[in-house]
Parts: structure tokens; sequence; C-alpha cells
């Protein structure tokens, strides 16, 4: 398969780029880094990035921002950014992937654990990683042409703990190795309206 | 208590208005209707209205527009007008009303049963009721002052099914009666972070 991967140079990118570059030709991408540069916050950058991919069969993201700040400090604006970039930059991977994608692709979105285990700081990230579960398990059944999409909602990393263990006091972490097959199980499997939580 | 309803003219807010006004002080907000006029879309309709309120118990809103619509002819501002609207309406309910709430007040908001139970054209309704329930369960832990903040998702109501029925076959419509005694449950309870799911 041709497989696009959005956030490959990041924790969990890099290890779904490792899983499955051992069966398929996978298009890095980044921000700044990758084979090719896409800012999913903008549908003018997203077009952009399929017009040079050309027609593809699987699109993975493992990119996107949220806000994470105390509710009392966080505005309209504090959820603005995770609105435009990890919620919309994500359906909107799918409204203009759905032009390039060949019949029966996939899409795999990532979500999160605090869409029903909320932690401090994480409002934001809560509502963005509910609206991503219910988005995939409501367009599953209305996309044509046998496509499907599914989310991955993983704990917090193993990798990822220097930086936020504060947070997540009590969680148990997950490595990103396991983390990656279950991108596996979405891409090269065929369920569709799923998320997968994995740890 | 002092109860601000907002959408109190609608086909469950009229419901909740009779349920609760036979033993607290309602104040009745449409947009074009009630005692007193707000837009939820607009941060700064709702800071006039609290302006005008003055401090309040609690706060239940049972209004919010999404746009129904084929998957295939929803695009980007499509969702736009959900996300502005039923869901960040509904935030900013909260994070300007937190600034005129008494202590021990409660929030209750509107959200669906397309977050777990996807119909036809409802891709927008899913995305904006699955982040409704999880910003309350994320919202919940962080409120000072013993605030509470709970959502009420209903099925399709018998009094809708004029104009619903096609949309919700095989859905068990449940009368606008019992949806409003959910939201006497939160106003008048002590639960937080809750989806209250009726029908
Ligand atoms: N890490 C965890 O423990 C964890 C747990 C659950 C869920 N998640 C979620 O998983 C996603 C990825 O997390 P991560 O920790 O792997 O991230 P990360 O290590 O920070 O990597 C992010 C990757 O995405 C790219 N990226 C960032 N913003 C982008 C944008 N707007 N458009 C296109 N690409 C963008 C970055 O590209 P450049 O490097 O080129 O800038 C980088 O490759 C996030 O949505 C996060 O909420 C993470
Ligand atoms: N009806 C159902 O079967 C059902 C089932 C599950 C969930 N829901 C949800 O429940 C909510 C209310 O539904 P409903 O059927 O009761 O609605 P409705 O009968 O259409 O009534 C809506 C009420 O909200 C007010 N309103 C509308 N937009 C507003 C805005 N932007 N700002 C402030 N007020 C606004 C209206 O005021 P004016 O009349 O003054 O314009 C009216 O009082 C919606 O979010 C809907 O998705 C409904």
């Amino acid at each position: 398969m041709k497989i696009i991967l959005i956030g490959a140079g990041g924790t969990i990118g890099s290890a779904v780029a490792r899983e499955l570059e051992q069966r398929h030709e996978v298009i890095r991408v980044g921000r700044n880094s990758g084979d090719l540069q896409a800012d999913i916050s903008d549908s003018a950058s997203i077009r952009r990035l399929f017009e040079q991919t050309g027609r593809f069969d699987a699109l993975v993201c493992a990119a996107g921002n949220v806000v994470f700040a105390p509710l009392d400090e966080l505005d309209e604006q504090g959820f603005a950014l995770g609105l435009n970039d990890k919620l919309m930059g994500q359906v909107n991977l799918l409204l203009i992937g759905r032009e390039f994608i060949n019949d029966g692709g996939s899409f795999t979105f990532t979500t999160g654990v605090t869409s029903h285990d909320p932690i401090r700081t994480g409002t934001s990230a809560s509502l963005v990683n509910g609206a991503i579960d219910a988005f995939v398990r409501a367009a599953a059944i209305e996309l044509p042409r046998g496509l499907r999409v599914n989310a991955i909602s993983p704990t917090v990393l193993l990798e990822a703990m220097p930086d936020y263990a504060p947070y997540f006091r009590g969680f148990k972490p997950v490595p990103a190795a396991d983390v990656a097959l279950a991108y596996a199980k979405s891409v090269e499997g065929l369920q569709t309206g799923q998320t997968y939580h994995v740890g």
C-alpha cells in the first residue's frame, strides 16, 4: 500500500513508520521534517500535500496540537487552537483526502485517553479527543467506496514520560511500539468506525 | 434557586421550564423569545446576558445548532457552525458564566444520542455531542468553589418526531417531560461530570 503518514517524526509517528515500512511504501510528512511538509491546521496546506502525493491507499495522522492549561486560565482562544489543529486538522484530512484516496482506502486518526479519563490541564484535549472519537463513529457509516476511518486512543507513552509524568500520575504508560500495532490493525484490517484504546 | 434557562421556548426547554418553575425562579432566555435574548454563538452576547441577569445559582442550556447534511455535502464550513454554536456556545457559557455563578452552582448542557449512536446526516452533530460529553467530564474535575457541570443526552423526542422521524427510524422516542427530569437531577442533585442518557 501507499501510505501517507503525518507526524512521522514524532514519538508515535516514528514508531508507526517503523511498523508500517516493513510492508508498505510510507510517505513521511511533518510540519518541518519528513519527505513532504504540511500543516494540518491549514486546509490549503492539506490540499497542496495531496496534490504532491497523488492518489494513495491509506492516510495515518499521528499529529495534532491542543493547549494544555489549567481550566482557570483557559479562554475561548485556548480552545480554538485544538479545534483548528488536532480536531479540524484531522477532519479536513478526511474531507479533502477523500478526493485523492483509492477505493477501499482508510483514514486513521489520533485521539487519546483524556476523552474518558480526564487530567489536570486537559480540558481542551478531552474535548478534542471526545469529538474525534464520535466523528470517526459517525463518518464511518456514511463513507462511500468501501472507505474506512478509525482512531487510535493511546494512554500516555513510555517515551513521553520524561515530559508528561507529572500530568499522568497513576497512569500505566505504554511503549510506542505497542501503540504502533493499533495503527497497523486499522490500516491493514477491515474494521471501521472504531476507536482502538491502547494501554 | 435562581436559574437561567437558555432555549426556554424550545421543545426541550419548554418542558424543562415546566419542571423547574414548580420550585425555582427561572429566567427564560431565547435567541428571539423569552424574558431576555442572547445568542450563544456570540461570546459578547453571552457576557451581556450575564450582566443583565446578575449572579445566579444554575445555568441550563437547552439550545445549540449544528448542520445536518450528508457527509458527501459537508465541508469545513458545515462543521464550523456546530463548533461555534452548540459546542463553543455551551463552553463559553461556562467560561464566562463562571464569573457570575454563586458558590456551589451548576451548569447543565445539552448533548445528544448521536455521540455514540450515529445517524445519516449526523456527522457534525456526533462530533459536537462527543466533544460536549468529554468537556463536561474534564471541566468538572477542575472547577473551583463547589461548582458542578453535567450534560443531558436525550434520544429523539416524541414531540420532535413529526420533523425528525425519517432520520431516527428504529429509535424509541422519549417524551420531553422525561427528558426534563434529567435536567432537574443535574440542577438539584450533587453529581458532576456526568452525561445523563435519557431514552
Ligand atoms: N505522546 C503521548 O504520550 C500521547 C498520548 C496520547 C495521545 N497523543 C497524541 O498523539 C499525537 C502525536 O503525539 P506525539 O507525542 O507523537 O507528538 P510529537 O512527538 O510532538 O510529534 C508530532 C509530530 O507531528 C508533526 N506535527 C505537529 N503539528 C503538526 C501540524 N499542525 N501539521 C502537521 N504536522 C504536525 C511534527 O512535525 P515536525 O517535527 O516536522 O514539526 C511531528 O512529526 C498528538 O495529537 C497527541 O495528543 C500523544
Ligand atoms: N429535539 C430533539 O429530539 C433533540 C434530541 C436530542 C438532542 N437535542 C438537542 O437539544 C437542543 C435543543 O433542541 P430542541 O429540539 O429543543 O430545539 P428547538 O425546539 O429548536 O428550540 C431551540 C431553542 O433554543 C433557542 N436558540 C436557538 N439557537 C440559539 C442560540 N444560538 N442562542 C441562544 N438560543 C438559541 C431558541 O430560541 P428562539 O425560539 O427565541 O429563537 C429556542 O428557544 C439542540 O442542541 C438539539 O440538538 C434535541
